[in-house]
This record gives C-alpha cells, sequence and structure tokens, in this order.
C-alpha cells in the first residue's frame, strides 16, 4: 500500500463552527462535503479530541465558512493548530450568527453553510455530522482554498487529529 | 438560501467500482473522502439508485479510481449517465482487481483505494460507505481531475442521483 495516493483526494479548506451555552468555538476541517441534494444536507468529519466536536454534539447545529485561496497562514494557524480550550478563537474575528444562532466566520470566507445535524456516524477517531442545510450564502465569488493547494503552494502542515494525518517517517 | 454557495465546496471526480456475483459494475462520483487516518479509512456517498450501490451492499468491497485531469469527457459519459443494467461498463476499459478481488478501473486513473466496508449510514437518498484501506496506489503523477475543472472548464453536466444536484429553474 502507498499511503501517497489517499492525498490524490480533492478537498478544500473550511472553518467548522459550533456552539455550548453561550459559547463559539470553530476549527479548520478539509471533509466537508454535499450527501444529498433533496433536502440539502452535507456532512463535516470531525476529531472526537476536538472541542468543536462537544459543541456540535451538544447544539446539534454547525456551520461551515468556505475559505478563499488567499486566506492568510496566521488565520488557518489560529483555527487549525490552537484549542478553544486554550484561546478565544473568535477574539477579533469577524462573524455573524445563522438563524439557529450557529455562529458563522466571515473573514477569508467566500460562503457560508449553516446547518442541523440529522445524522451521525461514529468512525473511530472521529465522527461523521450530517446536517440539512438550513441555510446558505455567497459572500464573495473569488476563488476557494483548495487542500492541494495550502499544501503544495502555501507548504501548510497538517495536525495529528486530521483526517488525512499521516506521520512521516 | 442561496444554493449556489454550496457550489464552493471542493470534490475531486472519482470511478467507484464494486461486484457482485463476478459480475462488475463502476460509476462516477464526487464525494470520496478520507475519515479517518489511523485505521485508514475513506467514505463514499453513492445514490440507493444506482448498481452500484447495490453492489457495494452484497459485496462489501468497493474501489475509488481517482480520475486525470486529461480523462476525456467520453469515458466520464459511460460511467456517469449510463447504467450498469444497461450496458456492460467494463467493455473495453482496462482494469485489474485488487487483493479482494474489487475490480479497479485503470484507464484514465492516476491512483486507486481498494476498500472493505465497515460502517454505513443511510442519508436519505444516498448511503454514505465507510471502508478501511485494504490497498492503495499510484499509477502516474499527473494532475487530478477536479469537480470544479469539469464543469467550470469542461462544461460538464451532473445527472440527477448526484449528491449534488440542483434543478435549474
Amino acid at each position: 500500500m502507498n499511503p501517497q495516493a489517499l492525498y490524490k483526494i480533492s478537498y478544500g479548506l473550511y472553518v467548522v463552527a459550533s456552539m455550548k451555552d453561550g459559547r463559539f468555538n470553530a476549527q479548520i476541517a478539509n471533509t466537508v462535503f454535499q450527501v444529498t441534494s433533496q433536502p440539502v444536507k452535507v456532512a463535516v468529519c470531525i476529531n472526537k479530541q476536538n472541542l468543536t466536536h462537544e459543541f456540535i454534539e451538544h447544539s446539534g447545529l454547525f456551520s461551515v465558512s468556505i475559505l478563499k485561496k488567499e486566506t492568510p497562514m496566521k488565520f488557518i494557524g489560529t483555527f487549525g493548530f490552537r484549542s478553544g480550550r486554550d484561546i478565544d478563537k473568535f477574539e477579533g474575528v469577524n462573524y455573524i450568527t445563522g438563524k439557529k444562532g450557529t455562529p458563522i466566520v466571515v473573514d477569508n470566507s467566500v460562503a457560508y453553510i449553516e446547518a442541523e445535524v440529522v445524522n451521525s456516524l461514529d468512525v473511530g477517531s472521529h465522527t461523521l455530522f450530517v446536517g440539512e442545510v438550513i441555510d446558505a450564502e455567497i459572500f464573495d465569488d473569488g476563488e476557494v482554498m483548495t487542500y492541494d493547494y495550502y499544501h503544495s503552494i502555501k507548504k501548510g502542515k497538517t495536525p495529528k487529529t486530521a483526517t488525512v494525518y499521516f506521520e512521516q517517517k
């Protein structure tokens, strides 16, 4: 088996946000995808260790902000490599709240999706949350950040808790 | 809600293949993604109406061939817009069989993944099949076909049974 083959799968880069008891948190994810069109449902795959996982389980709500190509590495670093247990990730960040009150990150986003969890699947280290889309809007018609661009052009790293992490031997 | 926002999600383009009673079938899919890294598991989202769905349910096996950027539209048409109930999609197509005997389409593929279903989730019109990866190899280090490229450059269409179909009003 050549694990590099798995790197040929295409992804985007997203901020997935949720809330618990009035507190907001968000994290970077690459596994966001539409699973049905009638009704429109999306799935996100989130590590059980992450605070956002706890918040989605609790509220049954999540938002996805689709990142633009020009998103600075510092922004990705804050959301992707730090824990909401240590810092308030929303400090200094522009956001709105959706129809159900879900926090939605606006900075560096071309579009967003707000979804309500209708199903979930335990896949081991991660949970696949399936959400029915409540709302979705476009902020900006710019190009999106792909995971391939993040790695090959921006030389971005992947944390151990990611769905796609491979240890470098 | 602006359904166009959902189009900002990034995908690749794949041939997902399976088998039943010695017969092979395959279809085009855009929703293929890794869900865990230890062990390596991938998920595919397949319409219940499709013959490949029946074959995956029956065999508990599927392969994913990751399509290259130069894949001809005719090839995508055969696998994506015709049913294996009417034609033998493997006629004239180069393929190999994997460790568990799963058919793997070689033509136009940069890499493949063979997986054994360990979990599945009914999401309505579609099923999310989660498979543990048995094998994965790279055929070719070329660029992959993204769903965005397929739509915007190749002017590709999407069948009604897709996860991302929106009716044009």
